[in-house]
């Protein structure tokens, strides 16, 4: 039964507020908008001008952008989720197609997305250009100097449009005028740790298309680590054979080449790391002839998570091994970095192993000395076949090793520790765990003290991410040396069943960092509550794609900007 | 190319160890295993013995354990995933069937699961005894006193196989002997939020299929709140017309049924609340004549989190509204439990509402008299309906309200509110924020100050709720007052997308904690270390049925007990 009271009007606040600006992310570094509603004529195409040899991964691509137009559902994240366009949209402009074109102009010669992705870091070109009229059968443009710059625009357009609920696909806020988009830095990446526990070639790839969808550039490939070794490796079967979880956790040689086409298809490099001399431990499963301390306990004398076990830096046989090993896999990659790790040596482990203590003896080096030779082997090899070695941040603050200055340094102790890796002028990528850990904040998952939190407590928030300044701390001279950041899962508690829901949306977070910087369009600096919306718009898009990502709010707030802030 | 180094043998230490007791969770009252391997005969069929009339839902659920037995593929979580059994496997015994009786004989006359499941929570009786014996062609048992104790029985059953790879289900610690297991207490649940997010029927069902693995026995639904009123309500179809989030994100009555149904068949229990008078400022877009305060700004004046808006708990109209609301949802419900909410009513809402001090003015009340009146007659309404109410804490604690002595209370801003409740001699719900919220420690979601946490930071980690003490400072006599506890996600920062993550396995600490109280069967007090294996084997049979519970550590540590706690 209904109480049948008479109404009495009330005030009540009105809070939807429209966005100011198109949900972009990131979004570009110049930005013009109207306000005029157009929408996607029934026989809108993608053609490609002036290119006699469309490359087949733009041709792919340019297909996935013309089958999202029609699939994607996404509905403006208002009140009402913008129903009432649809009246206004009966007699809208329609665009009647989009065209790419390269300038200056190609002629046949393109190259495709995936090698210019892969090119060296400092080499890419993923500029472009965007205009969408408002006039009725208006056509679109993208211009880019490369096809890698061509998707990076696509996946601007694709950003562009809603869905009335009636099926009528639409923008408003045209004319768009996008003027040389371009990154701030080169390196915007996720680091995905597959050897805690075990991610199958569906989840990299669905990750690889959300990394696309914010126009990062770089997945880092944690793919080694103590606990298993998930790799084939051409000429070293037995490591993955005898140290993977299982016959059905192993990235076949197929497999990989799968995921660095995938990526770089999708405009991303593959940055493949095997962590040594430390975070081997496994290896002993196979060799144990290499590995010192091989499941040593107690195991926190010797490592600092379990399984304890290290590469013998100190031998000439294992130093060997392990260049022949990172060269075997690295030879097989597009990619010009490769990272040979080298975080959380642990002195104790080779002070308790006699055969490193021998070793070490016989060849009259310190610990240190012997770390730098095992070092020049493994790198010299790497750049024997043209790779760049890419490090963890202890190679270059913490030990006494030559790194030439190509080297890559990931700063990962403290965000306080990228000034001084670049006061010894090297280049280096911001992975910071006070900033960018994706894992901080689920509880200790080991030990026995039941009201123990993680290491690097708390949760690292997409606000606190977002906050984050890649030049803090640097001289003007230094600033060149960033090549960008990364966050980071590495996956002690995670798995398939939660990868989405942590990372996603966060990790969107510093991919606008590092593409957008310090200032949005309209010249004001990047800040979290005008970042919010469009964050919301990009979730709510990666779920239509079948992307797990989280909601960052209740609905309610996600339709009403501003109205859940607080002062 | 490989390195031919000579292998040097190494100590390497053996760190799997097998597991004293089945990975049974929650884990039985009393239990005795042996050391044989047994494995399921090619005809195992499952049979009643005793009564003339199957209930339908018994039936259902025996079909169901029989498919799971054939569909699950869980193997052993040590070194090989047990790899080693299939050739003992080769000569072992088989167990040709199950069968379940009920003693005393019930003859005819057998209540459904439903039924037994729905009862007043005093009365619902679970236990059952179980065996499995190691003799070839040999009979396993369960016998219970009720349907429900024979499906708390199956529920254990499945538990007890494991998967060779080779096709061939078995167990590995025949005989089995289980003699009267049953809970420590009556409620063991799990409360859902779907007011801040919407989650599907297809979600909740998932959920609840989790919950019936651990033997949960009551279904919290949070339905509606301040944010959407995503319910249906026989009579008020206005309230979910103009209050939930879209048409799509809706609770039909069909729907609310099919969840009741699929809960109660699987011996669970839900209770639906609509959280009164605060928590509501959503009826304001159908009846805003019944909302004090409705969307006012600054919202943190009126409300602990946006959109303010209380209804108009001196009004007779808005009594009578709200006695009639809850009412007409109850009764379609089979539970005798219904929640009428009561947390965080804010005071100032009121003095700034006019309508409120006039209708004050009128009766000569004061705000805590006039609450008293209208809880009176909305627990009035429920109780001649034959249900009984449930309130959030402050009703108890911080209000002049008159409860009846069977109202039961959630505790849940702090543990240590318990006891207060207790001492007015009203029975109690363990969901204390500091052990059991499931939403603490992923940032803050409202606001704009970036580096915030979550008000109820940190991360509350399963082992933290797994040292929750149900009867911590309460007296003998206070004891028979906690009817049990339940884990509770709240969904501002939840969805779909990371509900099963957010979760499991972590919600089934209290599950076990409830069901099986501060003892092991072995005597011994229930502790993290040895819960650890037996919640990983969970986990991993969760993932086996589609619920994405997350990894609890490394694999390596999975198969491996012990191997990564630290001293």
């Amino acid at each position: 039964m209904k109480t049948n009271s008479s109404p009495i009007l009330l005030f009540v606040f009105s809070l939807g507020v429209c966005h100011s600006t198109f949900a972009l992310w990131p979004i570009p570094r110049s930005l013009q908008t109207g306000s005029t509603l157009v929408k996607l004529s029934s026989g809108f195409d993608i053609q490609v001008n002036g290119i006699s040899k469309v490359p087949q991964d733009l041709q792919d691509a340019i297909s996935r952008t013309k089958t999202r137009l029609r699939s994607d559902k996404h509905q403006r994240l208002v009140v009402g989720r913008g129903a009432t366009d649809s009246a206004a949209l009966t007699h809208a402009p329609s665009l009647s197609k989009l065209t790419l074109s390269l300038t200056p102009s190609a002629g046949g010669t393109v190259n495709p997305i995936m090698q210019e992705a892969t090119k060296d870091i400092a080499k890419r070109t993923e500029s472009y250009s965007l205009t969408l009229p408002s006039s009725n059968g208006g056509i679109a443009t993208i211009t880019a100097s490369s096809s890698l710059g061509l998707f990076r625009g696509l996946t601007t357009f694709e950003q562009l449009w809603y869905d009335d609920s009636t099926g009528v696909t639409y923008t408003y806020q045209a004319p768009v005028t996008i003027t040389n988009d371009s990154p701030a830095f080169p390196y915007r990446g996720f680091m995905l740790d597959t050897s805690r526990n075990f991610f199958a070639v569906s989840d990299i790839k669905r990750t690889l298309d959300a990394m696309s969808m914010v126009k990062m550039s770089q997945f880092h490939w944690h793919v080694t680590d103590s606990q298993s070794f998930p790799l084939t490796v051409p000429g070293f079967p037995e490591l993955a054979q005898k140290g993977a979880y299982s016959t059905q956790e192993i990235y076949s040689s197929a497999d990989v080449q799968d995921i660095v086409t995938y990526a770089g298809t999708r405009g991303i490099d593959v940055l493949v790391e095997i962590d040594t001399p430390g975070h081997t431990a496994i290896i002993s499963t196979s060799h144990p002839e290499h590995i010192a301390c091989a499941q040593a306990t107690p195991w926190e004398s010797f490592a600092n998570e379990p399984p304890a076990g290290q590469l013998r830096l100190a031998s000439a046989a294992t130093t060997n091994f392990t260049a022949s090993l990172i060269t075997s896999i690295a030879k097989t990659l597009p990619s010009t970095l490769f990272s040979t790790g080298g975080d959380e040596l642990n002195v104790n482990c080779y002070t308790q192993d006699s055969q490193t203590q021998t070793d070490l003896k016989a060849s009259g080096k310190t610990l240190e000395q012997a770390l730098d030779t095992f070092t020049q082997a493994t790198h010299g090899a790497l750049k024997a076949i043209g790779k760049t070695p890419v490090v963890w941040e202890e190679m270059a603050l913490e030990h006494n090793v030559t790194l030439s200055n190509q080297t890559v340094v990931m700063v990962w102790i403290s965000s306080q520790n990228a000034a001084a890796v670049a006061a010894k002028g090297l280049r280096l990528v911001h992975g910071p765990s006070d900033f960018f850990y994706l894992d901080c904040g689920a509880g200790e998952w080991i030990g026995n003290d039941p009201t123990a939190n993680s290491w690097c407590d708390p949760f690292k928030s997409w606000q606190k991410a977002y906050t984050f300044d890649p030049l803090a701390n640097l001289t003007a001279k230094e600033i060149p040396l960033v090549l960008g950041g990364e966050q980071l899962l590495w996956a002690e508690q995670s798995s398939p069943q939660n990868l989405d829901s942590i990372v996603w949306p966060r990790a969107a977070a510093s991919a606008e960092i590092f593409w957008t910087g310090a200032k949005l369009p309209d010249g004001s600096a990047v800040n979290v509550l005008s970042a919010l919306p469009r964050l919301h718009d990009l979730r709510f898009r990666m779920v239509q794609r079948g992307i797990n990502a989280i909601a960052l709010q209740p609905q309610w707030c996600a339709l009403r900007d501003g109205a859940c802030n607080i002062d």
